[in-house]
């Protein structure tokens, strides 16, 4: 680690690396086990890495917390149940969704090469983190992957009015010739959750649009959204029937809680929504005669000359170059509050 | 068939049985072999009777005239290649993807039901119905279906200035208890292209943010929008992400042509768009110990407390029970349109 003096604050470096460590000890050292601590570190430092900071260090500290109230279990061991050609479902254990895709993830791709298709249906699975760190890797192999996963109840259908639905993400990657894969993770509210809570932290106001207060009434006060309002979807009836089959897939089909059904009332500091997620890999060497990632890059190259300056996941990789270089830039005193829970 | 007199418009009313059997006859009529016409003919029928106008007996002049120029073969035989445990393609043989989604449905549905998860990738296909007529039988013999079909260039990405995409649907439908398949079915456009051609022939005004004109410029003026104009994506960067996603697995993963490849410039009233499509059926019985059609009860019961008043598809649904009883109403003057174009 390095200090640097940053144009703007000061700020400390800390390699990949260094702060996949780090943050492992603190997992280990607030009741993870080995192999959990080491998934859930990989990727925090991964979001951190990639500049997506709603979900990166700023996480740890509701990762305490909840493991702290014992609402998840840290220590779970995900059970893979191999149910069909195409088909494995996880029992997470009350666990965390991250650890449960890894103990999968092999037998994922396998079926996904034979089978052409598969399904991964987790349940029982906490997931609090960005969900493109769990689609891109199959993209890096030359697969397609598509996951969603449902969260808490603080969106509101397109014509209700009471909240039912989680900020319910889908993610998709794909891989492109000459390129870095093809990856977005796209909320189906107007905004993520962690970006309300920067809203509310850094005193942003939210675009209108979307959200409502406590009593249903149009807001951009990130801290009125968050007092017992909600979001709205993204898209207006479009986004909101996506959040539905979100809900469909990553709760109903797995065997997860919906995003209204869990009651964390009793685990005071809990934060990580107890649900389920669900990932389809599909093998496009499957389809005969045609190179899906060359195809792939047609495709880009043309929306290029049509005016697109940014491709999906474009930002990320531009900021992991940047931190692969550099190292990855945080404040002193983040650093020094995870050097803290590092030590318990 | 009866006469009716109608609160606002005469009408004559038809039914289901007597509409299919006319448009079948018009197909045949004009080229399509009789399976050919047989499929098409149902599928027009039906989004006719759920009022579905864009994609109900409206499309029969497009129908006619792209058959007439000689840029669909209206006869193809679709070859189905069961290519994996998982996996089926379709060569539609520049016919329509509906009978080649006729052709392969047996084989995707007992593959769906063996491996849990089944994907049927149709390429050299010409799509130019509604999409939720073909999700939505799989959710009426208690399967989950997804499709996504691109179409031709009309939609300009997100931070682009020229358009690239096709009005790009995705459709939806998985089984509910009690109540009929919970079914959508979204252009990732602002609009769907059908609804355009309608506000133009009727003389109404598109919403603003949903097209620009020739030169790039907003307008809510849908002839500008067909006269060399385009339409956005719907709920900007998200919508455009959804659709360059509909490009890759309808286009890029099936082989067929992406909205911006194919030329119909030497066939004067070619109205298909000559691309591929992708559906992905999944069987929830794999789900063990957890009855997905109940599962989804208990979220649309939660939605409807919560102030939703209509479910996806239950629109459709009311017009097709309303029809079942009352016939199908049409304009007499198309009801004569038909007919002729069923003498030749």
């Amino acid at each position: 680690m390095s200090a640097a003096v940053g144009a703007n604050a000061p700020s400390e470096t800390i390699s990949f690396t260094e702060l996949s460590a780090l943050l492992e000890r603190i997992f280990v050292t607030h009741g993870a086990s080995a192999e959990v601590a080491a998934v859930l570190a990989h990727n925090c430092a991964t979001a951190q890495r990639d500049g997506a900071q709603s979900h990166g260090v700023f996480r740890m500290a509701g990762y305490l917390s909840t493991l702290a109230s014992g609402w998840v279990n840290g220590a779970a061991v995900p059970q893979v149940e191999d149910v069909a050609s195409g088909y494995i479902a996880v029992d997470a254990g009350n666990g965390f969704a991250q650890p449960a895709l890894s103990a999968a993830r092999p037998l994922l791709v396998r079926k996904a090469r034979e089978a052409g298709i598969a399904v991964l249906a987790i349940r029982n699975s906490h997931h609090f983190a960005a969900l493109w760190p769990d689609v891109e890797p199959f993209a890096e192999e030359g697969m397609i992957a598509l996951s969603v996963v449902n969260s808490m109840t603080c969106v509101v259908p397109h014509g209700a009015s009471r909240p039912v639905f989680g900020t319910n993400p889908i993610a998709f990657a794909a891989p492109c010739a000459g390129r870095p894969p093809l990856v977005f993770d796209m909320a189906t509210s107007a905004l993520a959750h962690g970006d309300v809570q920067i809203a509310a932290r850094e005193g942003h106001s939210l675009p209108s649009g979307a959200g409502v207060d406590r009593h249903g009434q149009p807001t951009t006060d990130p801290k009125a959204v968050l007092d017992g309002g909600a979001l709205l979807p993204f898209g207006g009836h479009k986004g909101s029937a996506l959040s539905m089959m979100v809900e469909l897939l990553a709760a109903g089909l797995t065997g997860g809680n919906f995003s209204f059904e869990f009651d964390w009332s009793r685990h005071p500091g809990a934060q990580t929504p107890w649900t389920g997620q669900l990932l389809i890999v599909i093998d496009p060497a499957r389809a005969a005669g045609n190179d899906f990632a060359e195809r792939a890059r047609e495709l880009v190259d043309r929306m290029a000359q049509a005016g697109v300056s940014r491709l999906a996941g474009e930002r990320r990789y531009q900021n992991r170059a940047q931190a692969q270089q550099q190292g990855i830039a945080l404040a002193p005193e983040h650093l020094a509050q995870l050097r803290q829970w590092a030590e318990g």
